[in-house]
């Protein structure tokens, strides 16, 4: 759902879904301003759905408007939500070479054949032969004209769009060796797998913001030493937190984790600031963002027993922001 | 590795390992006890391993003891960690009657062949096909001379011990359905999602263990009624940990959380008691046990600055049994 902002190239998306969950997907595509998305409802089966997705560029009834006809048309899983724009741009241009292209994997198992009695009947050469994944991209007049000669027993039994187009419109689709993202999200474990690779990439690079003062900037430089080994670091200095460019940019780029180092006795507005500007940049629509507000105490009288009116007011706050999903943590040094 | 210990009709348990790790492999076998165990140096392919593991029971020069042949060997991979007793023990059954058995799962992808230009030459029926798993079983006679007939270009490039069965021996395997679990631990997220089984796994009950005053009787209770709906607990209330029947029995069931209620001045030896105990019962050798101490506090003028002291010492103490892989929390109320 995040591929319509992230690639300019792809014109119209369309998203089958089952009846009884159209309403949920348009609340969806509403909440996070998807943008060039038409909804269309499945069929009882994974080729009748997508012969309804391709419907809405080619037959009025199915749409209140007629989508523009594309040239090239890619058929993906909901499944599979690590596909990258990579694999997307080869398969579309393998398709409008060859017709018809589509993602493969190597076996991770042997395939075998069962004969009726549940014996085995045959075990395939393992090298021989690949897994098709998604995506796969069609010159849309091969795959519609596939579909639109597809039998019953197809549209019911089938699984292969590939397969429709070399049966139907003769078309023998190049294969592309695609990642090991592109598995297919089926199990309970591998909404794990999904979680720890989404945290992955949202590790990737921190944001350490310092204030202009000597210790702030210090703690700063010392942080980017230590951590640089392992994360990509930067540090930005800035005496007010409201318009940085360098900010603004770190944001922009896709940065979800950030820490603020200060020596002010309260330094809660400036938090409350970048808060603020993590909020309007709409990145945590899709993940939440990380904020540790790190107070350097340079004096030495100050206690655990930090003012409880000050700490009651920050965990408000960060509970009232951890809603907008940004998550606020306070450390004292 | 754990398998020795959980299924004792296996006799032997042969592990073919790649030269470099055997070392580090003897040093597992050690440290966590398994008995049983035979360490074998593997080959430059999975089916020139697999024969290496055979000839220990059949040809001297590898092993400086011949280990007594068995009926039925079963053949598994150390990448498919969760395998059940069930399913180990229905191919084992199924070889002795068919000569040969193996698990099998539904296949998640369709499967196709590719020409030598890169593009499909034709894919297959998903619905006729089957992935084909481990564990498999053999009577051990069918599949070693099996092994003994192959070709090196089957010792080579082959994958499938069933086929093997099948074109030497003439045995047909019979196929056994096996559960999601067993798919091959392969990629690096694949790592988080065995993980999460495992938390899984640790996370099916919890024994609550109160003294026998009022105060921590009652909060026993109370906890019972709102995790029940949740998770398996069990509650002990006990005045000395030390030789309780019922707690030893928890242990032994492979109970892996504990919560300590209770509302003495100080508990802490207590804890120690239950940290031994939880040491000696060895459970702690595959994974960590969590222990947390709540202390009810019924006076209202303790403050939250708890003797400096005695928490260093608690601190201290947790630090220390977290390298017997016992995680050990301390709660005041």
């Amino acid at each position: 759902y995040t591929i319509s902002s992230r690639i300019s190239w792809i014109s119209d998306i369309i998203v089958v879904v089952s009846p009884e969950n159209i309403e949920t997907m348009k609340t969806i595509i509403e909440k996070y301003g998807h943008k060039r998305v038409t909804v269309v409802k499945g069929g009882i089966t994974r080729h009748r759905s997508i012969f309804n997705g391709l419907k809405v560029f080619a037959e009025r009834e199915f749409s209140s408007y007629l989508l523009q006809k594309p040239e090239v048309v890619v058929i993906h899983d909901a499944v599979r939500p690590f596909v990258e724009e990579d694999i997307l741009l080869e398969v579309v241009m393998a398709a409008k070479e060859h017709g018809a292209a589509g993602a493969i994997r190597p076996l991770v198992s042997t395939v075998i054949a069962s004969s009726a009695d549940g014996c085995l009947d045959h075990s395939l050469e393992r090298a021989r032969y690949r897994a098709s994944e998604m995506p796969q991209a069609f010159l849309f007049d091969v795959i519609y004209q596939a579909y639109q000669q597809c039998t019953d027993y197809d549209l019911d039994y089938g699984t292969e769009c590939l397969h429709l187009a070399l049966k139907y419109s003769n078309v023998k689709a190049k294969l592309i060796e695609g990642t090991a993202d592109l598995w297919k999200v089926t199990y309970k474990r591998d909404l794990y797998a999904a979680e720890s690779i989404i945290k992955d990439n949202l590790s990737q690079q921190i944001c350490v913001i310092t204030d202009v003062k000597e210790g702030a900037v210090q703690a700063g430089f010392l942080l980017h030493e230590s951590l640089k080994s392992q994360i990509k670091v930067e540090v930005v200095s800035i005496s007010l937190c409201k318009n940085d460019t360098h900010l603004q940019n770190m944001i922009a780029e896709g940065c979800y984790n950030f820490i603020y180092i200060h020596d002010k006795q309260s330094a809660f507005q400036e938090t409350q600031l970048l808060v603020d500007m993590l909020e309007k940049s709409n990145i945590t629509l899709s993940y939440p963002v990380m904020l540790i507000s790190v107070h350097l105490s340079s004096s030495e009288n100050i206690s655990f027993s930090i003012g409880t009116e000050e700490l009651t007011s920050i965990k408000k706050f960060a509970r009232e922001v951890k809603k907008k999903n940004i998550w606020v943590y306070g450390l004292l040094l």
